[in-house]
């Protein structure tokens, strides 16, 4: 995908905003010696170079809801906002794979597995102990950071005040997803669909949809109807975009994906095409091989095509087209009622064609 | 010790803010089922009941800085931030205990221990990892919830910005102190005496005692000065305080003090008493014996022996002694030099007393 030369210019104005804050992290841990600076430069090469997603999207619409040109004020607060939903995103996924034990995210080494890396002098299990500890910290600061960033943005105070309350909400709703995913892989919680897409709302959709919408109708002072919109259409994209990705983690083109072939498989990891598979006749030739570290490529396509046969793909690709539908529907309605300029319209349609269409 | 009418009435009145908030969060957590309220439920149990140090020492001090009777909103928000460094400091704990893999705190299961508890119809290893990442979760949302007490507290911007760069500072110090502190436990880092006196400072001191003082500070809007004189104070009792902890749990009497006699040296925990150790000749016979989980009751006495002859206890009492009259010296020449009314002079000298003599 080629970008055009605004999106080339958001890129690098966020990109900025992010090496920003990292810098002055690494600064302030210059005081605490080798290791704690080390940690901050670590976390700066893994902040960097993603595709900056959710930041693009709220600034992207936040111009698309205000009605005139954005002041610079009005652009360097929206900038403000998406870098510190990405520094967010950052604390999260550490968190995240402390909780999972995972070493490796987009095919190299995440913080936890470069941090180990960098110690090939200390025995192994003190060193995993040692880069998980650090990973817990790293979150904790980047956490107190983002809530830091939201609290000194530069808007008005009623504006704080409700970016506040949007940040309390989201980070609530992304943890008790994340206690309920650690629920359902420990055995605590049974794996019933309804609890599945639930958890995958919460976890997922909530900070990296809902936020970055709610949020951008924020900084353009929508009305309270706007944001209820935004937030009715983030949770439909939000569930598609994770359905999608559980089905191109199972389905997919491993080329294209750029995940190990059966990972969720071996993992046994509780999706929605899991909970299908489970009310269906065929669960018993699947369960045999579900979560299973050892599972063969032969065993993993056999598996594949059980769940194919037993509805369970169909039945998810079938969610996802409702849960665009859905969006769909909001969106014209909003645009109807008056609540959604046709800019933002556009905005939306855009990043519902790519959760559609995406190949991760 | 034997409480006044008015410890008694700030005692109710701080247990009554922690209850509300506790409280808010369990009814928000509803939402998302009964295993995240349950985590909240369990949270406000160990949460509440401890002695309140830190947020009782904050509220004093407002009052003992302040030139007249404190008014209803702003004792109010005393009492408000002081609630929020008690829950900062329970946040602390919890990934703290995550760290080092304790299940226990005060003779009693922690937060990890008593989910463990509840759950004994799951198998050993799903429950311990379930419980270890609901504290992870709980002290992201203690943290997320403390961070943002702080930014709504009821004070005008410029006392607000204050608290916020000191929390800031604060957080970011205490996490560096415990990343050095599992950088010594994980032999990434030497133990030698510098290290170890500065790890213990940041770890505990900074949001323990400066933490307090300094926001007690601007809350009664005292100069920069006194709020400069306040943090050199509260660095040196915290020190003191640590190192007191440090030498009761080798050489106190554990009817009084309620550990293990000797965790300490089963641990392997680098204190100032062990990095003097380190430096003499009788280093041999300790190192023996040091971080051995087996260490027996006889041969833990005989290390205990050797820690005093070899002038370890004595060196650290020494240093505990200069702090406390360090911070002496500091609270006389604020007084002299008018930064530090008297109430607020007699205020920290009962502090300095109780570090002293504290026998936990």
């Amino acid at each position: 995908m080629s970008l055009t030369a605004t999106e080339e210019a958001l890129g690098t104005r966020l990109e900025a905003a992010l090496r920003r804050r990292l810098s002055s992290h690494t600064a302030a841990a210059e005081k605490y010696g080798a290791e704690f600076t080390e940690l901050w430069r670590v976390a700066a090469e893994h902040a960097l170079g993603g595709k900056l997603l959710r930041p693009r999207l709220l600034v992207d619409l936040v111009e698309a809801l205000s009605p005139a040109p954005l002041s610079a004020e009005e652009s360097g607060s929206a900038i403000d906002v998406a870098a510190e939903v990405e520094l967010l995103h950052f604390a999260f996924l550490l968190h995240d794979d402390v909780i999972d034990g995972d070493l490796i995210r987009r095919r190299g080494p995440n913080v936890i597995g470069a941090l180990i890396a960098d110690r090939p002098d200390v025995p192994a299990a003190s060193t995993l102990h040692w880069a998980r500890s650090s990973a817990i910290l790293l979150g904790d600061l980047l956490l107190t950071s983002a809530v830091l960033g939201f609290a000194r943005v530069d808007v008005a105070a009623d504006a704080r005040d409700r970016l506040l309350s949007l940040l309390e909400e989201t980070i609530r709703e992304t943890v008790a997803g994340e206690h309920a995913d650690v629920a359902l892989s420990d055995g605590i919680m049974a794996p019933d669909l309804r609890t599945i897409l639930a958890t995958s709302a919460y976890k997922t959709a909530t900070y990296s949809f809902v936020l970055p919408l709610r949020a951008a109708a924020v900084l353009a002072s929508s009305s309270s109807a706007t944001e209820q919109r935004l937030a009715t259409i983030g949770r439909h994209l939000g569930l598609a975009y994770q359905l999608q990705d559980d089905l191109l983690s199972v389905f997919g083109d491993p080329d294209e994906h750029g995940k190990d072939p059966f990972s969720d498989l071996r993992e046994g990891k509780e999706t929605a095409i899991i909970a299908y598979a489970r009310m269906t006749s065929h669960w018993e030739g699947i369960e045999q091989h579900f979560g299973r570290s050892d599972l063969s490529g032969a065993d993993g396509s056999r598996t594949r095509d059980r769940l194919r046969e037993c509805g369970a793909e169909a039945f998810v690709r079938g969610l996802v087209r409702e849960h665009l539908e859905a969006a769909s529907t909001v969106l014209n309605d909003a645009e109807t009622e008056g609540t959604l300029p046709t800019a933002a319209r556009r905005t939306l349609q855009a990043l519902a064609s790519r959760v559609d269409g995406r190949e991760r």
